[in-house]
C-alpha cells in the first residue's frame, strides 16, 4: 500500500437514498475535477459544491462495451447530480486532501463513479486504509484507530461507550501518564546510578522507586483485568436457560427476544442470526446459549443431549433455571450443584394458569438466599422484573465515559507483557539488582505500552495488517 | 404531513462505515445546534463543520431506561464525532434549510442521533417526503420527482439514462413545448371565433389548425408508445429458454447469469432473487422465465408442465431455442409455430463434445432466415456471440440522453388521455365543430399534460401519496 496514492471507496452501505464515495490523497481534488462539471482545484476547504459527475468518451469510460450509448459515443454522459465536499490537509479524517461525493444511492451510479475515479488516477482503497492513513499522518494513535472499528460495530450503549471513550483518547492519555511515571522511575534510577558511590543513598531511593513501580503495576493490572468486562460487553454475556422440557424455555426466550427486537428494529439491516439469540438490557448485550431440557435418564442418546446442556451451563455466566410446578428435591440439588460457580436466577413460569406455590426452600440449604421470580412467559407478566434480575446478576461495573475498558486482545497482550516485565523490575528493585539491569527491564515496559498506541515505535507491517484488514472498505 | 415540520431520517443504508442523517425544515439548524457541540445557527450555507453530537441528561435522552449511564446521569454523553453540512433555503435539495450529519455507521449511533433529533423537535420523515417537499417548493416538477425514485433504483445503463434524462428535465421541457403549441392552437381558435362573421376565413385557418394539432398528436403518440420500451427496460426484457430436457438449458442460464454476476458483484446488497434470473447485456436487463423441457407426450401430468412452457413462451419477448443433436422436423415445425410472434434465437449447444452438424434448414420453410448460433455452455464458447444476438433481437432503439422514454404508468395514462382528448379536437376540427366546443376539448388536453408535471394544477393528495409512498425513507 503506497500512501502517496490517491484512494477511493464507497463509504456507505449500498442500497440507501444516498451513497457517499470518499477520495483521499494528494490528487483528490484534481482527480475529482476531471470528472466533475466544476473545477474545484481552488475551492476553499470545508465547502460543499453542487454539480454533475460526467463521463466523457475520451476517458475510456464508454469503450468497455457496457453501455448502450457506446454505439454513438459522441457526447458525454451525465452520471449523477451530486454534492461534493472538499477537505484540505491536514484538516481531514486522513490528514490528507480529501473529497466526499454524495450521490444518489443507485448501484449503477456508485459503480460508475468509482470506475471513473479509477480511470482518472485513483486506486481502490484497502479495508481500513483511510484510518490507517489517519494513524500514519498522526491524526490518531493505534488504540484510537482500533476504537474506530469498534465504534462502527457498536450496537448498544455499553459497546458504544467503550469505543467512544477509547476513540476520544481516554486510554491514550492514561497510557501517556503511565509513560511519564515510568520515565520518572528511569530518571530516578539514573540518579541512583550517578550517586552509586554513596552507598547510603541507595536504599532510601529504592523504597520510593518501589512505591512508584507498584502504583504503575496496579494500574496496568487493573487495565488488563478490564479486558474481561470488555470481552463480555463486546461479545455479549453468555446466558443459558435450563429446565425440564415443556416448562416454557422457548416461550421465555422468544418473549425476551421479541421485546428487544421491537426496540432495535427501527434501523434494520443487521445480521438476523446475531439478533435472534441476543437481547440488550440497559445497553448491555446478553447472548443466549441453546440448551436441551435436563432430566434424569438412562437412555444413552438423551444423555448426550443432557451433557450438551451441562456444557452450555459451563460456558454461561448466568443461568436462568425455569420450572412450572415445584421442582423435586433431586432437581433442586442437581441444579444448585451444577451452577454453583454461576449467577443463578430461579424462575417459576406459568403463574397465569397455576396458582402461586411456595418453593420448599427449607429442604435445600443455600436456596434461601436466591429469590424466585414468578413470571408468565406467555402473557408477558414480570418479564421486566426478570430482565432487571438478569442485568443485575451480570454485575457489570457502573461505567462512565471516563472509564477505560480494554476490548482489544492486542492491547490486552501488551498490557500482560508490560505487567510481566514490570514484575521483573519490582523483583529487581526488591532484591537490590543493579540499576542498569533494572533500567533495561523498565525500557521493555515502556516499549510494551508504546506498542498499544504505536507512537514512538516502528509498528511492523504485520501488526498494521492485522489491525486494518478487519475494517470495512471505506473507513 | 405538515410541511412546516422539521423532518429527519437516515438517508443511507445502515451498515456502512458512514451513515448520513438528513434534516430538513425551518428549524433544521436550530434543532441541530441543540445536540451539537457548536452553535451553527449563524453558519454560512454550504459549509462543513466538525464537532460532537452530545446527549445531555436534561433533554430526556437518558431517562428511557436504555442506558448504563442512566444509573448516574450527571454528565452529558458524547454520541459521535461528526461532520455537519449546512444548507440554506432555497439552495438545498428540498428548497428548505437543511442539515446533513455524517456519523460513524453504527446502528446505536444512528438510532441515538435520530432519537435526539426527535426529542429536540424533529419529526421522522415519511417515505419520499424530502422529494415531495422539493416538488412543493418548486425545486422540481412531478415527472422529475418520479425520476428520483427511478434513478435510485436504476441498476444499469439503460434505466439510469431514462431516469437521468427525466430528472434533468428533458421530458418536462418537451411537455412545455407541447403546451406552448396547444396554447397557440387555442389562440388561433379564438382568432377564428373573433372573425367568425367572415365565413371565408374559417376554412383556411382550420387546415392550419389541423396541421398543428396533428403534429402535437403525433408527438404525444410517440411519447405514449415509448412506455413499452420504458417498461421493458425497467422490468427487464422477458426471455424464455426452451428445448428438450438435457440439452443444457440450465447450464446455459447459469453461464449467462454467472458471467453477469461477476460484473455486478463489485457493489453488492441488491436483492438476490432479482439478480438470480436476470442478466445485463450492454446496459439492458434481460429477465429469464423458467420453463420445463418441451416434448411430445400423452402423459397428463407432463402435459401440464409443457403447457406452462407454452405460457412462458407467451410472456417472453425473446425465445432461446436450444438443442444438441439435430432437431426432428416435427420439433422444428412445432417450435417455429409456437414462437412465430417472438424474436427467436436458435442455439446448438455442446459443440465441445459433438462435431458441428448442418441443420437441415431446407426441410422447413422460413428457417433459412434464422442463423444458428453454435455454443458450448459448459466451456463458455460463443457465449459473447449469443449475448450480442440476444441484445440485437431485443431491438431496443439506440438511446441518447436526449431521448425521452416514459417509464411511469401514471405519466403514460395521462398521455393516453391527452391523446384521446386530442383525437376529439381533431375530429371537431375536421367536422367543422364550433370553435368554442373544440376549445373546451383543447383545455382538457392541456390539463392532461399538466397532470404529468403537476405544475399549474392542484395535485390531489391521493396522487401525491401514490407517488411518494413508493420512495424510500430518507429521500
Amino acid at each position: 500500500m503506497n500512501s502517496n496514492d490517491t484512494i477511493c471507496a464507497l463509504a456507505t452501505a449500498p442500497g440507501g437514498a444516498l451513497g457517499i464515495i470518499r477520495i483521499s490523497g494528494p490528487q483528490s481534488v484534481e482527480i475529482l475535477s476531471r470528472i466533475f462539471s466544476k473545477d474545484l482545484t481552488t475551492a476553499q476547504p470545508n465547502t460543499i459544491h453542487y454539480g454533475h459527475v460526467v463521463a466523457t468518451p475520451h476517458d475510456g469510460s464508454l469503450t468497455n462495451g457496457q453501455s448502450v450509448a457506446s454505439q454513438s459515443p459522441s457526447t458525454s454522459e451525465v452520471i449523477d447530480e451530486c454534492m461534493v465536499s472538499i477537505f484540505r490537509a491536514p484538516h481531514s479524517y486522513t490528514g490528507e486532501d480529501s473529497v466526499e461525493i454524495s450521490c444518489h444511492g443507485s448501484r449503477y451510479i456508485l459503480n460508475k463513479v468509482i470506475e471513473l475515479l479509477i480511470q482518472n488516477g485513483c486506486r481502490m482503497a484497502q479495508p481500513g486504509e483511510y484510518t490507517q492513513r489517519a494513524f500514519l499522518n498522526g491524526k490518531m494513535d493505534l488504540s484510537q484507530a482500533e476504537a474506530v472499528a469498534d465504534l462502527i460495530a457498536s450496537s448498544n450503549k455499553a459497546t458504544h461507550q467503550m469505543a467512544m471513550s477509547q476513540l476520544r483518547g481516554q486510554f491514550s492519555s492514561e497510557l501517556s501518564q503511565l509513560r511519564e511515571q515510568l520515565l520518572r522511575l528511569t530518571s530516578l534510577l539514573e540518579l541512583e546510578l550517578d550517586f552509586s558511590d554513596h552507598e547510603e543513598l541507595e536504599f532510601a531511593d529504592r523504597s520510593e522507586l518501589l512505591s512508584i513501580a507498584n502504583k504503575i503495576n496496579n494500574r496496568i493490572t487493573t487495565l488488563a483485568h478490564s479486558f474481561e468486562t470488555g470481552q463480555a460487553l463486546k461479545n455479549g454475556i453468555p446466558v443459558a436457560i435450563v429446565g425440564k422440557t415443556n416448562v416454557g424455555k422457548s416461550t421465555l426466550l422468544n418473549k425476551l427476544i421479541r421485546d428487544d427486537r421491537a426496540i432495535v428494529s427501527s434501523v434494520h439491516g443487521t445480521t438476523r442470526d446475531t439478533i435472534e439469540d441476543t437481547i440488550d438490557i440497559n445497553g448491555v448485550t446478553f447472548r443466549f446459549i441453546d440448551t436441551a431440557g435436563i432430566r434424569q435418564t438412562t437412555d444413552e442418546v438423551e444423555q448426550i443431549g443432557i451433557s450438551r446442556t451441562y456444557s452450555a451451563i459451563e460456558k454461561a455466566r448466568i443461568i436462568l433455571w425455569i420450572f412450572d410446578t415445584n421442582p423435586s428435591a433431586e432437581e433442586i440439588k442437581e441444579t444448585l450443584e451444577r451452577t454453583k460457580d454461576k449467577s443463578l436466577i430461579i424462575i417459576r413460569n406459568k403463574i397465569d394458569i397455576s396458582p402461586s406455590q411456595n418453593l420448599h426452600q427449607s429442604a435445600i440449604p443455600g436456596l434461601n438466599d436466591i429469590p424466585v421470580i414468578e413470571i408468565s412467559a406467555k402473557k408477558g407478566v414480570n418479564i421486566d422484573k426478570l430482565e432487571q434480575a438478569i442485568f443485575e446478576s451480570a454485575n457489570i461495573p457502573e461505567l462512565s465515559e471516563q472509564d477505560i475498558i480494554v476490548s482489544s486482545a492486542r492491547q490486552y497482550q501488551s498490557l500482560v507483557k508490560a505487567h510481566e516485565n514490570l514484575s521483573r523490575v519490582l523483583y529487581g528493585l526488591e532484591t537490590g539488582l543493579s540499576g542498569d539491569l533494572v533500567s533495561e527491564e523498565l525500557r521493555l515496559v515502556l516499549d510494551d505500552l508504546a506498542d498499544i498506541t504505536g507512537q514512538g515505535r516502528i509498528v511492523p507491517n504485520e501488526v498494521l495488517g492485522n489491525i486494518f484488514t478487519h475494517f470495512c472498505i471505506g473507513k
